[in-house]
């Protein structure tokens, strides 16, 4: 595994000579050692400046805190910058919602057990009681926040106050609740979500039977950050598998799991890793 | 390469026990060896049957004509079957149609040229007379026939004729006129098309830059048959190729003229090979 | 999920004209509906024919001893086939061998346990303790096999105890022992293995620090059925994924697990299903 | 398309703190706007830097000369680098080397005269005539060297004395020849071959009828650096097929060519991008 004797860097602002040079001589002075950077322009004059970094904090000449002031004052806030560190070694918390649905979970359950989701995952919250052993199997706590259409805001409400403090993300691992508004400007770009996806799109309910009867050649699926828009987020990851004419919509419906879960589990990998940068609609992902 | 001392039949008909057993016996009688047969039925019972057969010919008992008749009279009609037996040895005569982007129709003349595509390829007609070297130069007719918003109906009745007799098959290798329903009517599920495809679909005008703001990380291609609906006849083949933040829409729009090109040469091929069946909206690609 | 009155046929037999003629004949006659048939012959003439078919078992005229008999006598014996009838009602006894590595293990357990995978998983063995709880989670008796230098056919005749009448299938999910061919013939063509992959092939220790030396764009993985010859025998499935210099060899190991994960589960799934055929070194996957 | 305004800079020397800094803030001091960098170091302490960047060249301060001695002089000799900078503007040169098979030729010819490969192809050189008349259609040079194994040496000299300053790349494009050590030595990274590639690999003659016999599920294909090793040069893209037992030898060919056209199409682009360093045995492909 990799140590975690590093931190990560992100910054997005606008474009203008000389930022890189800036930043770069910063971490220099204050003793990081840069291992891997990766910086894009959105146009040769003009655009926007998006940067990825990771340093050794081993040798830095300062504390954590003392580092962001430093920095916020002698670079970002001379190009004005969006930006942030954060370190390997603070595990980001994630909690996990999810309907009645298991594979979306069990795969970022299993791979987080496995060491390749390096996250503390804090809770585990669903609107049935279903998932409650299996969730217990890897003593993740669980909660049952039923939802209806009587008590949703409610249901919301409780939700939000369980999640306090807790949740530097959220993976909705096919939660069918279609989350409000309110609830999600809480956790701008920290929702990620997974639905199935096809050349073309298939509108409304029963997509499968659809693909099935346009018989499409690819199914897919796409892991997004949750925006007001459902389903319309920027996307983070797709992936696609060939299905045939032998395949009827349930076992389209099978491969697509399939594919959910490894579009999912790299969409959540590449934000618990700071390689995701959300301008607009649209993602830049440094990997 | 193949030899072309084979045959291929198509069935599609309503299901009911004793069609593979009637077919075979048939063929089984009359001398021909069956060297592939593909068989499929949409449900348990009640559902459609499809099949595709190889057989050899050399020693059938009998003429091509006289088994056309003997099939139809001792099975086909018993079964009420939609069927075609083609001969490899008999090759089709493919017309391609296109406008200015010349890849997809470069693609299909070069496969067709080293033997990939057995086809006769009878002529390519444009809208423009950009291509008309690039066509001399395969030793193929080029007929350039201008259409504008006045003219249409004209120029696919000028169309129509050069085609008489002419084509088994039309590709579409990037022609950017919309066929009128009379036109596809002339040529049911013999015209084939190519075009861009993303998850989800981007509707509209400039789609490559509409995915790129929307940040896909795929970008596909998806061949069809051409109907009244545009775009949005029966899926014969899709394929897909991973891109980055790094490209702008230029760049996509060059992947994806080469993810059409694969898609397309793929469909026509088989096509040619007698691949396909289409039931309503979908095709049964037995491949 | 897909109905359970079904059954299936596979057949493989030298090649000459007649046989799916006599053979649907048969099953017509007595009631079976075929709905699903796909048959493959080496060549023109002369070859080797493989066919695999579904048919519909309740209006069959006789009971299942009767009509193996039958067929038997009335078509195999004639032409003198290797052939094997299933039922989709009797499911397959599959039992897992794992040493370390639970990816491959878990995938196949949590696939039988949604239903992807049709088969009553009768154990796993290890010849390592750790995995017991994960095992006895999902209610499937563990048992430990310890296997050294010195005890190595006393082990493996304490397996073969063990699996006698409990195994139809053996997948070796990671299991890092060699098995003696004398294990290995106990089970022809009914041990599947899987392990990592390259373009170009890697041999021997640490192959995925070798892959990354050289720098391999692709990382794969290669399940086949267990013969004499270690990883050489028949390929039932394999799948890739693009890594690039990013990765370190850890995170390309990583990567390899995923892949291994999908290829095993598709293998087993489709030996289940009675899809594949073993000719010579070399597989016929009907799907 | 791009502009042509702008550099690409490769770095690779040991790796220290404060190399970024150092280069980023030199550029900025002459009035280069950084708007794409990709930096890689193998090991968080003493491995190896490798950077790419690309940089605007209209406010340059000093010509291309008097920039090159500069950043020699104040950075890279203070490192210890190895550096080339390449203006976009300067087409590179490229000899196409080929021997029967058109696939892999055309598709470089065609990506090139389409714009997709920025480069002037200088000459295409053979060892038979066939190919004469499609490459004059493309209005390039072709030369025709015939080599026997008595005049292999005396082939080498003229195909080297033709190549003198014509060939900042070589694309061997199927040339069926093998190079000898002197003649790769004059080139070291700059001959790009294409071969054909399976999981696992199959020595020797017929690898297609060997794969095909084994039932591979996969086709592929390497470009990779000539080396004096043959074929074991640092792999730089690596493309696959899906195939099935319905593929005879033959029919795997033909899809392993078009794979071979895709993996060897991207690896000249990435080299005429001047993306790719090689270290020991292997690539960095910046994409």
């Amino acid at each position: 595994m990799k140590c975690s004797t590093f931190a990560r860097l992100l910054i997005t602002c606008p474009d203008q000579p000389g930022i890189v040079s800036a930043v770069t001589t910063f971490f220099y002075h204050h003793g990081a050692n840069i291992t891997m950077l990766d910086q894009h322009s959105t146009d040769p004059e003009g655009g926007t400046f998006f940067m990825r970094l990771e340093f050794q904090t081993p040798h830095l000449d300062m504390d954590r805190n003392v580092l962001t002031q430093a920095f916020d004052s002698a670079v970002a806030s001379k190009f004005d910058m969006d930006w942030d560190i954060s370190y390997a070694s603070d595990l980001k918390k994630m909690a996990i919602m999810v309907s009645r649905h298991d594979h979306a979970m069990q795969e970022i359950l299993w791979r987080n057990q496995r060491g390749e989701l390096p996250a503390e995952i804090t809770m585990v919250i669903s609107n049935h009681p279903d998932m409650e052993a299996e969730v217990s199997h890897f003593n993740i706590p669980f909660h049952h926040v039923p939802v209806s259409k009587d008590n949703k805001a409610e249901a919301e409400a409780k939700i939000l106050s369980i999640l306090e403090g807790q949740a530097d993300l959220i993976v909705l691992a096919r939660y069918m609740q279609i989350l409000s508004d309110d609830f999600v400007s809480h956790y701008p770009n920290r929702i990620i979500n997974i639905h199935h996806s096809f050349l073309p799109a298939f509108a409304g309910a029963n997509p499968y039977r659809k693909a099935c009867e346009r018989g499409v050649k690819l199914i897919g699926a796409t892991a997004h950050y949750v925006t007001a828009d459902l389903d319309e987020g920027p996307i983070i990851e797709q992936e696609v598998r060939r299905v045939s004419h032998r395949y009827d919509a349930e076992e389209m419906k099978e491969e697509g799991m399939n594919v959910e879960r490894q579009a999912l589990a790299r969409a959540v990998k590449w934000h618990l890793e700071d390689r995701i940068i959300v301008q607009h609609n649209r993602t830049i992902v440094f990997n």
